[in-house]
């Protein structure tokens, strides 16, 4: 069986709008921490540890340089998520097409019953 | 501001194994709770309680007939996840259509430095 465990991560992970936010933030290009913080208005302990589910999940990375840490995010892991989904589309779609063949597969006389 | 709630519960109930799963085996077809609960292995009460997750969520109704109560998916809201996806990998894919226009742009002995 896959290991499921990356998934529970990624979609925890998502499941916050300042979480969610950051990693919107970073797509368009590295931050560093008290930059990033600075339009959530929370304090800094509670925004480190939306980070540290972040880095858990694998969605963002940090590095440190002297004083400062910078955050960078890894945008293949939102594709997992995306893969995920897109997968559970097309199982979707598929019932949906047989459904469709069903109908048009049926006599006319029985559409009008 | 866009409400955010719903795609907190939304990411929130896709965060768990057996969660994906009911929504995985739904999108095949509607079940009876019951029928739907065996594969799993876990007491009744625990995984009624995953149900009301996914209900909460919007990704799965229940209508009960008699005695028995069918579970059926909403795969409208498994969109609304893989649209929130799709908007970061535009954002992402547009940074890198920049950073390829920009390496393009210069001259080609920087290049080699």
């Amino acid at each position: 069986m896959v290991n499921q465990q990356p998934l529970d991560s990624l979609f925890h992970a998502l499941a916050d709008p300042t979480r969610r936010a950051v990693v919107h933030r970073l797509l368009t290009g590295a931050a560093p921490v008290k930059r990033l913080a600075e339009p959530f208005g929370i304090g800094l302990p509670a925004f480190l540890k939306h980070l540290a589910v972040l880095e858990g999940a694998g969605l963002i990375r940090s590095e440190k340089r002297g004083r400062v840490r910078t955050c960078h995010v890894n945008a293949d892991r939102l594709g997992a998520a995306e893969h995920w989904l897109t997968e559970q589309r097309a199982i979707w779609q598929g019932r949906a097409d047989r459904l469709a063949d069903f109908v048009e597969s049926q006599p006319d006389q029985e559409h009008r019953t």
